[in-house]
């Protein structure tokens, strides 16, 4: 693939700017870094993510394409810096929220802003820093790219190239449809999951033994950085804001529909509990799965893992003898016990020879 | 292990009577099964989980053990028929929701109820039925036993039997209690889940292509059956009611702190959103995980994975010959993706022997 770039600047070494710098170092490209935070900087270059730039030196080599990957707080501003710093440059942002830089660089970088064209990786970590970036982050996902209306072609083009350079396929958004999109697929679960797990935070020890799976699930993103999030959430606050409130507000009517209800009476089908509860299977039924399938397309079969070294690697040997390819692995986390659980999904027709494999091999499978 | 009983019927043959049924067969436990679908139960026999008994032959064999699996809102009714029909067994259940059937027993069977333990597995699955019922799927969990004031020691021991005899653990608690502590755990979670994933339902496909695996996971379990999800939630009302209050309220007051935001200002770190995101976050940080470790004592490992048949295989085979333990799985759904990402959960002692074999045998992993 011939890139329309050949040196890249990257301001900003978290986990997202590290991450981009690691797989464009990867795709052969030229990578200076900047960061305020020294100690991020020296990380990310002795992670191989680039080597370090000084920013204020206009001597220093020259870029192709600037990366903004800031705390959304920042992103107008170092954008507008840079757009004026490297002018013949494209620049381009990692941000989670695009339509209010867009606002900010209208009104402070007018000129300069046919070069900028926003862009947002969806991919992340509960973690943040260079330590936990990792070049094949973007693998497969989408990356949101949102043009504005004075956008250059040539910009775009080199922003849906990144994407790509990066493992992800670019997906064309403008900017306020994008803000939309997010509020709904990541900002409003994101405050969901910090509320059930809030929930949680002052509960006895007897209760948390009690914990399933599923609330493994449904808090786990809950344990993300605060700091950034509320960056994140500000930036994002009216589309956010309208979601939350219809979240909360069918929330508050299960629970006053709760409230109502005579428990030894059976609940009619029409009753709005039950409505919400199959307007929420209705919902999850439309996420695309692996490769844009849908989960309950495979087979999935359980099988009991003793809890000794190597048990997981002597499953998949025998199951990789037997030619079957594993589409989705899950493991159950149980408290206290001498034995896990692992569900292996399989392609419908690829079932009867995986469950041979595994019964010759002497695995516990439910028949 | 002698268990405290030999031969134990089943009423109701769905996912967790069907899989009490597969374990105790396990243990060598003769099992008797009955539903009023028989459909159901000629499945749940053909899997194995028992054999057929005639509900209505009053010569037919007698058990010392009666196990109700049936919906809440029939629990009551059910386990009083069965502690008139079975005077010399104890009779207990799998009902998600405790305290109302112990109320409806002091009603309706007050002679009799020194017989009867509730009993909860902490365990289930987003599908239903026998056909979804497994032999392990209560290994390693938690299995409530909740004893009512005249409970007789011997039922509370052969129910806490039953549990472990099914490869759980048993947590005693009062049925008030348990209930108090699923509606935290579990019947909260489920709502939030199902109202998150409620606001995709209409959602633009544009949208929903930028879902990430954080979306995925607060919204699995809204993929439940909702008939069963309204039973037991209108049978919990009141403890499920008063905590989504508390949790609508919660995400009202954030919507609220976001509409007043303006997002050009720096968030000041004792804000309300600010607030809510840290307490998410100790509410997550308190759940134990695996054994009852906390997750974050792993070492992850992301792997590229080629999405051809055989690689998983191949990465635990090549993982197996180094003699490293690994403690969890997880693979990233990524839609559209010609590689899937595959991360690794290791203790931290085992990193450095997992890493080099990894890069001897050539995989990609984040450096």
């Amino acid at each position: 693939m011939t890139l329309p770039f050949t040196r890249v600047l990257i301001i900003g070494t978290g986990l997202m700017g590290t991450s981009v710098g690691l797989a464009l170092r990867k795709a052969g490209v030229e990578v200076l870094l900047t960061d305020t935070d020294p100690a991020h900087l020296r990380l990310a270059v002795s992670l191989g993510a680039g080597v370090a730039a000084d920013p204020d030196d206009p001597s220093g080599p020259d870029p192709d394409l600037v990366i903004v990957g800031v705390p959304p707080a920042l992103l107008g501003s170092v954008t507008a810096t840079a757009l004026r710093r490297h002018p013949r440059a494209f620049v381009t942002d990692l941000g989670s929220v695009k339509a209010p830089a867009v606002a900010e660089l209208a009104e402070i970088a007018k000129d300069e802003m046919h070069r900028y064209v926003g862009g947002h990786p969806m991919a992340g970590s509960e973690q943040s820093g260079p330590l936990a970036a990792r070049k094949v982050l973007f693998e497969g996902r989408a990356w949101a790219v949102t043009p504005h209306p004075d956008s250059a072609p040539e910009a775009v083009a080199a922003v849906e190239a990144l994407a790509t350079a990066c493992g992800a396929f670019p997906v064309r958004l403008d900017p306020a449809e994008h803000d939309e999109a997010v509020a709904l697929v990541s900002h409003v679960p994101q405050v969901a999951s910090s509320i059930v797990a809030g929930l949680l935070a002052n509960a006895d020890e007897r209760e948390l033994i009690l914990a399933g799976q599923g609330l493994r699930d449904v808090t786990r993103i809950a344990a993300g950085d605060p700091a950034l999030w509320t960056q994140i959430l500000s930036a994002n606050a009216r589309p956010v804001a309208r979601l939350l409130h219809e979240a909360a507000e069918r929330m508050h009517q299960v629970a006053i529909t709760l409230d109502k209800l005579d428990g030894n009476r059976p609940v009619p089908s029409d009753h709005p509990l039950r409505a919400a509860l199959e307007r929420g299977g209705r919902g999850v039924r439309r996420l695309p799965g692996k490769h844009g399938a849908r989960r309950e397309a495979f087979a999935l079969v359980p099988v009991l893992l003793p809890d000794r070294a190597g048990e997981l690697a002597r499953l998949f040997a025998d199951v990789g003898e037997s030619g079957v390819n594993i589409e989705d692995v899950r493991i159950d986390h149980s408290p206290g016990s001498p034995a896990g659980l692992v569900e292996l999904a399989v392609a419908p027709d690829a079932l009867p020879a995986l469950l041979e494999a595994l019964e010759r091999h002497g695995w516990t499978v439910h028949g």
